[in-house]
């Protein structure tokens, strides 16, 4: 086993040097193949996803779990559709930046580079597969793939369909490497080949995450909870309050950057309260608040201390009464796990103050946290949305799956 | 001492929070305090110096050793300097830029930011206390301090003056964490501490970069070896490549930057390298060379397959002859260790084909890999070398000790 991802990590560490010179042209004619190599193999594709559906059947998954093993056509016109998406976006690589001339007569500047290779391992949905490797590749990145064990065959069939893709262009095979085993050690070996894979990205639940954290050698491109919360100021346009508060709580509770905690001004309390109170009840939302809240809004739970810790992912909110700005900061920094925070206000000192001071991957003025996305904030496809404080924070889309370096050009200058 | 290492790091965190906030000016205005500090403290500094230095003698330290352990008045005035010339490079933090309209009415944008805590581990010159605690604060952070055992009365004398400038600015006093204690213990306690310390920066030998590589839960801002590479192209321009090769080697052999190999181009062997073996050995340099570079230059030893290796830090170069430019790319990918690489050519294609194939922190064309340093790019004063790939590469300055988050502006926008 250690062999064999070893030999494996090689080859695909080997490709990265061919990778990182290829034009935009030749990368963006892999993309297209493979939209089209997968339609090609279809048949062969939804049969493997069948063996897959059948173990997963036997295994007893929910059906929640195959509904999101299923390739269906809706589902693989959607995976090449983003192959032609990822095409067309531009090509980070290469760019170079702010080169100024330095008094000994050379001229400093940074140029965008590929990262290396990049380990991606994931959970059960095999469109992953495609995604990650067009969105490494498209970097100038070659990639280690691992899926989850329920999605093995659909996986294989992927990623065979990519490597077959490369036919006729200078993409080499060897940028797509697949982990040919369900072998849970295989993860393990993985995460401490980092001579070898430069960043890993996991792409699944807590335990995954955490797993790769603990384990990797080499830096992780991570995301862990979204406790995002929104503060309404006591100088907030109450309709925008209540409209953004609603929105970021209800319009799709089970993803991330949905608010898990409000955070009123106290100023503002007893006007607005019971009107967002009346609106989350009719969304079928369960409050839990602090006693004021409790009062204002007799439906509401009493909120315990770990509330206002907890990522809940569904129709729940915690709502705290806050007697100041400042104790709106304070609450967020004990409490947020530094994703996206939204401040409702008007005023202008506290709108940019809100905007420094809030350590979060994503700050907002007067807007739902729900943007807090690769799509809308027009970065292309994202491979993920990144907790890190460092390297790539926020949505990640093709620029983190690049890094810079320096260049200079002289003209025969020597260092006095 | 656990804690200790613990209360240490929460009450720092605990500061970084009011430094990611602080005016330029309030910043600043510390900056000259702790200059004008440690004028005043001067003979209470040199005071506790003394102390080590004795300490150093008796443990039999050598008397290079006892000289960087030295605070004499020029090291002093040279440390004032430092700090006043910090006060004037611009302020990182806070800057946005592109600012972008989204479809959706909302507008997305970055803003720099501190990273929080830095720990700062460093052996034995005491100066690293104040340069690395001026660059993190001005960069908005709070710094946590473990200097070598042997300066451990210099260091405390001068953290004292750092933490003593605080008065009468907003700089809280424990944004400067000194661990007061020479316990090694302590050194492995604070690489866990992640939830207080964001990044760790070792500054010293090999040994120590290692370990705290291996230990740290959190980034690790690193430089490991400085393989440098020189390689003179066929179409180079001889005298120059004479220059540039000489310099990059000779000017301060013992530094990362200095260049370890050259690689010279198989057509211009004949005509180049008798010139440059009697430049370097009129210099002192001992020449370690393949078959051919030995029959050009009689003096040369016969290098082993170790010496493309070596780091040397001295007056030693390893030489090889390379039939093509695609082997000396091979050869630096093989044998680099991704610090700095220069070319010495007058052909386009090859020179943009090696700044952008060459995967190291600084690519060079036609100048001395000397330059690769903070105050040659303009960076201002540098905290160290980095030989990451991710977050900051090459030389690190103020920027490298910020990081950037999304800040969104709205006006009441929901996502449908």
């Amino acid at each position: 086993m250690e062999l064999l991802i070893k030999e494996l990590t090689q080859r695909v560490k080997k490709a990265s040097r061919v990778m990182s010179s290829l034009s935009t042209a030749t990368k963006n004619a892999w993309l297209i193949q493979s939209a089209e190599q997968i339609e090609r193999m279809k048949a062969e594709i939804q049969k493997a996803n069948e063996k897959d559906l059948e173990g997963g059947k036997s295994k007893g998954l929910s059906s929640a779990m195959l509904d999101r093993l299923a390739l269906t056509d809706k589902r693989i016109r959607e995976i090449t559709l983003a192959l032609r998406e990822i095409a067309a976006l531009p090509d980070p690589v290469g760019e170079i930046s702010r080169v100024i001339p330095r008094p000994s007569g050379i001229f400093v500047g940074k140029m965008r580079v590929p990262i290396g290779v990049i380990g991606v391992i994931y959970e059960s949905r095999p469109n992953v597969t495609v995604d990650a490797a067009a969105l490494c590749l498209k970097a100038g990145n070659s990639v280690v793939l691992r899926g989850g064990s329920e999605a093995f065959h659909s996986n294989r069939a992927l990623a065979e369909a990519l490597r077959a893709a490369c036919a006729g262009t200078e993409v080499p095979p060897d940028a797509i490497g697949f982990v040919n085993t369900t072998d849970r050690e295989a993860v393990r070996l993985l995460l401490t080949m980092d001579d070898c894979i430069d960043m890993v990205v996991p792409r699944g639940g807590k335990p995954l995450v955490k797993l790769v954290s603990e384990t990797a050698r080499m830096p992780v491109l991570k995301h862990y909870d979204g406790n995002c919360h929104v503060y309404v100021d006591e100088d907030a346009d109450l309709d925008k309050a209540l409209r953004i508060c609603i929105n970021a709580k209800v319009q799709r509770p089970g993803v991330c950057n949905a608010a898990e905690t409000f955070l009123i001004h106290e100023s503002v309390a007893e006007s607005f309260l019971p009107r967002l109170g009346k609106a989350l009840i009719e969304k079928g939302v369960e409050i839990r608040g602090c006693p004021k809240t409790c009062r204002l809004i007799p439906e509401a739970k009493p909120a315990t201390d770990q509330d206002w810790d907890e990522e809940y992912l569904d129709l729940i909110i915690a709502i705290r009464v806050v007697p100041s700005f400042e104790e709106a900061l304070d609450h967020i920094a004990r409490h947020s796990s530094s994703h996206t925070e939204a401040i409702v206000t008007e005023n202008h000192t506290r709108a940019m103050r809100f905007l420094r001071e809030v350590d979060s991957s994503s700050v907002m003025v007067n807007a739902s946290t729900r943007f807090s996305d690769g799509g809308e904030y027009g970065l292309g496809a994202e491979i993920g949305i990144s907790t890190n404080k460092l390297h790539a924070r926020g949505p990640v889309g093709l620029e983190g799956l690049t890094t810079q370096k320096f260049i200079v050009f002289g003209d025969g200058q020597v260092r006095e």
